[in-house]
């Protein structure tokens, strides 16, 4: 993806030192970047997750979300390399390890209550194809994480597998990642 | 949509008094709501925005999302009655007054840069069909604004007409409402 870098900036609203990326993961050593443009492709980390979509994020606030702790520094990035926008299936379980009720995705899906899904919680996922988004509240809200087919074969058996960060497994809505 | 009512609590986590309203349009009288649980539809009211879909939103940070002023009050709601998420479509513009080069969209898209689509900001919007966010990041985050095919007859030619509170037209994300 070397035509289309992740381009970061030490300072709010593109100002300070630019730094461009264009290799497939990259940790900065000393402290993060407070303002991304991303050419193509997507970001993690370890700890809270962001997914970004080709843009502008001028401040925190705007790849943050609604999120329950202030994050102004990201520490590494890298791009999602499996997403499929038009041919992504997601398996969801209502309990750990691919049991109980089971339900299937391959769409987005801005509310899992509207489709019926009882509760608000998810038990596990089973990424048949493609990378995924699920995030906390509905309208794609609150903690987002991180659902990959090319990442733990696929299967997220256990919250603890998908957010490490979270308290609970609750998900109420999920989209695919857009290559 | 009786049987499928909006529920707001006076206070966050589902504290506090309960109200339950299934008319078609409500405003408070004297003061908001802190916690929401949407039965079916979505809300809108003057000034910003919050389109809800149905699921459990138990404090202000849950539909706020990163907006850059801190809203922790609802005072009005109402369904939208012409979302139709399957047969969505809408057309944007570079321009006001539907100037310009245009767009066409019928599917959600978190990222209008990486459709192509030059700058971040949308000059005016023709809905064709169903009910629309956008929203000024990528990824549905940020500031959001409601399209409707039934208001304005589907006209939203200057950034006035949608977003009375926001500063720019910036839009980089764009989504169907769920019915």
């Amino acid at each position: 993806n070397s035509s289309h870098p992740i381009v970061v900036w030490d300072e709010p609203f593109f100002q300070g030192k630019r730094h461009e990326f264009s290799t497939d993961c990259y940790s900065t050593p000393e402290r993060g970047f407070s303002t991304v443009l991303w050419g193509q492709g997507h970001c993690g980390f370890q700890g809270q997750q962001f997914v970004l979509e080709r843009g502008e994020y001028p401040c925190w606030e705007a790849w943050s979300g609604s999120n329950a702790y202030h994050v102004d520094r990201m520490s590494s990035f890298r791009p999602i390399t499996c997403a499929e926008h038009g041919r992504s299936q997601l398996l969801l379980f209502e309990q750990e390890n691919f049991q109980g009720r089971r339900g299937e995705l391959s769409d987005d899906c801005p509310s899992l209550p509207a489709l019926g899904w009882g509760g608000s919680a998810v038990g596990s996922f089973l990424v048949c194809s493609g990378a995924w988004v699920c995030s906390q509240y509905p309208g794609y809200r609150g903690f987002q994480y991180l659902l990959e087919s090319d990442s733990h074969a696929g299967e997220y058996k256990h919250v603890r597998e998908w957010g490490s960060h979270a308290q609970t497994g609750q998900v109420q809505s999920i989209r695919r990642v857009q290559q």
